[in-house]
């Protein structure tokens, strides 16, 4: 597996180009008895899609999923699943411009430095248009996290420098969906909204984090001492276009407090312990994760995102000569990616603890 | 593999309870023809090892490698490198104490509701003693790296709220080994270990975070889409003891930042493109990895540690009966884990980088 | 992983069932820089599809495949490689009658315990039609091979009781395709299909063993202890449908010589040892392999076929509800299995040579 | 993992050189809550022992196993099982006179030309020395299969051409353990030792198969379509030490068969179906194994053995130089592997089974 799977038991392998034939992949290792709402898988692809409103790039896609197998009568019977997603805009001459061209802060040095060839049509395999197969193969992971009480849900918690400063529990996340920017703060989305507009109109880029939040999750997944659950999460969304840092519970924060003060104090509770994780604790700095482990609490985490690469202003760079151009960015590009990457983020995530629920079966006799 | 190998082709696999009979290891997949340096590793464990300076932990332990197999008239075979290290310090009666209860923010409750049992000696597994392993498989990658010209370097960079705000081209890295924080800035390091003395004398412990800096690296390393080079860097460092977060290159500073700003121009140079990765950037927001893939610059990170859980003072918690109790910490523990942590940030650091650049070479035809 | 991927580097992952919409599968960690030979790729799904001549079934399948990604302007590009063969032959109805009824000897019944559901058309994903996936990736495989000077050759040995007793070196393997039991002794061959006519005509089936050839293997391929050479072979050969059977070398028979007739003694030569294994043994009881490790020799292997489990006679057996009924075949199947398995053991044994070729790449310092 | 790991939920790493300080090996996977019975584990590494008869190499030593980790206070913790079996017959000048010489059918030629370097005493890591730790591993995971009901039961089946002809359940399997040659029929295992006692005697050395039957197996296990049952029960034989061939049910003779006469009927049970397979088949040329997938009858299987390549004959063959040598076989070696080889056999289908029963725990919703 060079690289294009992800997960141990619940394995996600994807492929596909930005402008090739079509983006695809395989879920291997779904449990049998799965219902597939394929309407719901469709609904997750739509919300990352382009041209959903004016901040985003206005790319037209339809991004419809295909299943290929793996599914009988509605429900998963245990054997892999096939998908594609068809690539509908290939404009081949659209990119000869950028053929012999290493765009700043893109991969196309990289992937020609590694490979010694590269697909440069709207930056091939490292295009963000990647992501599309995660979020069928985060669909998926959804429908069966949703089964055993599981939610996964992201938000836009930044954008430059705006921040939304209210705490998860302070905020009402059946919102998130109702703007253009994924905010649950109404007042705040406003703000982020008119700022990326504003930056835009210089043709210029900004960057932003997203907060994850999961509830619901048993106490005891996780598979330490390497696959602990935030080291899986943590991969899986560094592994993201354009994510620059992780950090789960109290995170980079975290480093200034002291023992005393961080130290989530178990409390006594009249339900005692049971399997799904009833021991409690008082304060939630650990982020729900101990040792690598779930406890039950809910998951938290943030994630960095850098301003997109592909600027709408004249930038200097070199050709794969060596030989100093100057290149004008042009295309249909977001100018923040965050509110596109929400469902990725949590597609991600459900990838993640779809896998370590399934690893978790075998722990005990 | 259940959570205790690390790597794809260059394989660390670990075992050992902080005070079972030893620790040790397994290294899968090293190239034959290695020379090991046994002083070089042995040294290396030694940077980690507790009882070197009044702000660590005064535990005494010997920390002696022993190999076992693979290596024959001191060079590696190509067959598995097996060592241990013995456990010297096993004193069962002193945890008794804490069989049946919860130690707040530490691994006793989420391996007993995982496992269903726990070795509750010492926190087991869960121990951060579990790194000697790391350290000693770091080490043999080092050697590794040594032969390509690759260094990693991790320091100290904040101790709570004192910060070394220097950049890491202005600091002196061969100073980090001179003071006991490990921080290469003299006049930062001793308030810092000004600081962690003063919270170790109230019972408390403190947080910090280490930086890391690769320099060396060929462009060309990391293997995208999942296998991102920093997503396993960040999987390995979250997989630390008490790391509640990762950033690389820009981090989570970079979300402010405007495309204009954060790109990073590549420049015209005589050299021109090698394989080396002569391409340069004038900066370097990316750290060094652009899609997921080594471009030739250094690789910069920072890794976040929450403070120690074992403080020594009274806490509130609860036992595995769900009952309210009350513990008082004892024992001899670190008030800062990260002065320690610096060579094991570089152990898992050096244990990815070999990893990917084995990968590496099977990339072209 | 699932179960649906195989080999550790060039990894070929599938999906697909017989009735569904499309075959197809994933080849991910191929070399960038590989020209692919479209037709040759064709040529080797056309050696395996229906209806080629009178002693194989008649189904009519065209069996064309779609490269969806990894591959520009005709050269491989490092990135995975996305394929489908679409199913044409979709008749729901054809199978109404076994959709309760466990086939003798057929996967229905263990896929139901397994999965407690399955699909019945044509046996899901147990159908040997699944292999199309396998000659598509084996034919990738083989183009890279042929890079290297190595040839992967299998052949009709035997179909029933009727043996081919000539040694593979008396043979002339460019005959192989001449006749439609792909045996090179075109006597023998034409025995073969005589007794399969004859056969069929009964409404019944046979066995037969495959035997294979590998020339030009470099010494120092295999990755002892557990993924030895002939292992992965041996597992390859036996994950294909009906294979009950593999030996390599001196196999079964050899179980009866003495050592010192069985050993194979190395020779004097001139041009000494190199790197391309020129070292030779005067015999080659071993099969070109020794330890598990490739000596230059050459290669070679047999697979046991049993009889097709689908035949044209009355049958009794149980419904899944325990019930006696009896039952009867129809539909269009082959009478022996073996004239078209002989690509798809091609097809596994070249992803197990390039899987262990580029695992080799990083043996040495 | 290059090769010196086995399994995928339940995972065995091994290590160690013939000649090395120690043999050991680490089990990942394993299910908390195991009482481990030390006492069955020695008894099994015992009966690989050498020294026990004297058909068998008269080589002194003990094996004693030593866990060093994963097991507290007798019972699994669900951690990683880290072990060890100390060399104690190291003479390493026993071995010079080899330093430089290919041993015909040994690996000293295929481990140079692949590593560039071997350690030559004994053989090295191509030693069946290197089984000890799989008998470890084996014995671990006898004592998981015991707690569902799956016995593993190998014996002696052939020697040279004397072959025990009773079908397995003509045999009384109490009985393997009574004679130097583990074969259950006392007068076949009487004519076996006196054969190898004859070839002993010329210093020669025999072959032989072992057959295995696996009994108690719910239906269901097996992951097709690259990991079917018996393609990884293949692969597990087939990388033990001078294994030729394997087949499983019917095997090589089944090619012969009809499908009329091949095909396992079904038969109705006035239990019906249940979960533990109670779907009965008349005959069971399939092995226990349909499609990849137990079907809950026994499960048979047979592994041919080569002579083994050291005799105490004068042979010639070449040095590392390419020129031509004369050299006599010293040392203890056995004239006939196969009854040391069947705790062997017993222990990787054991480590096969366990971790497809682990892996079976995901199959459905």
């Amino acid at each position: 597996m060079s690289g294009n799977s992800f997960g141990k038991l619940f394995t996600l392998t994807t492929f596909g180009e930005s402008h090739g034939v079509a983006m695809g992949g395989v879920i291997d290792g779904c449990p049998a008895g799965l219902t597939v709402d394929v309407d719901f898988v469709q609904k997750e692809l739509d919300r990352r899609k382009p041209g959903q409103s004016s901040i985003v790039t206005q790319r037209k896609e339809s991004d419809t999923v295909e299943f290929l197998s793996g599914i009988f009568n509605g429900i998963t019977t245990g054997t892999p699943i096939g998908f594609i997603i068809k690539n509908e805009n290939q404009k081949e001459k659209d990119y000869e411009h950028i053929k012999d061209v290493y765009r700043p802060s893109h991969a196309d040095y990289t992937y020609e430095a590694k490979y010694g060839i590269r697909d440069y049509r709207g930056g091939g395999r490292s295009s963000a248009r990647e992501t599309v197969s995660r979020v069928v193969g985060g669909a998926i992971a959804k429908l069966i996290l949703k089964q055993h009480g599981i939610t996964v849900n992201a938000y836009t918690s930044q954008v430059g420098e705006i921040k939304l400063l209210k705490d998860v529990h302070d905020l009402d996340l059946t919102k998130t969906e109702t703007n253009a920017v994924r905010c649950p703060d109404e007042l705040i989305a406003e703000t982020m909204i008119h700022h990326i507009e504003q930056i835009k109109k210089t043709g210029d880029t900004i960057g932003g984090i997203i907060s994850c939040v999961i509830t619901g999750t048993p106490a005891g997944l996780g598979e330490p001492v390497f696959d602990k659950l935030h080291a899986d999460l943590g991969k899986a969304m560094l592994s993201i276009n354009a994510v620059k840092g992780f950090e789960f519970g109290s995170g980079f924060e975290g480093v200034k407090m002291k023992g005393s003060e961080h130290n989530d104090v178990f409390v006594e509770s009249e339900e005692r312990r049971t399997e799904n994780g009833e021991v409690r604790t008082k304060t939630n700095h650990s982020g729900g994760i101990q040792g690598g482990i779930s406890n039950g609490e809910d998951i938290y985490f943030r994630v960095a995102f850098k301003p997109v690469a592909s600027i709408m202003q004249k930038q200097d760079t070199i050709n794969n000569k060596g030989e100093a151009v100057e290149m004008h960015g042009k295309g249909r590009h977001d100018a923040c990616v965050v509110p596109r990457a929400v469902p990725i983020v949590e597609a991600m995530a459900a990838l993640v603890m779809v896998d370590f629920l399934l690893r978790s079966k075998t722990n005990k006799m």
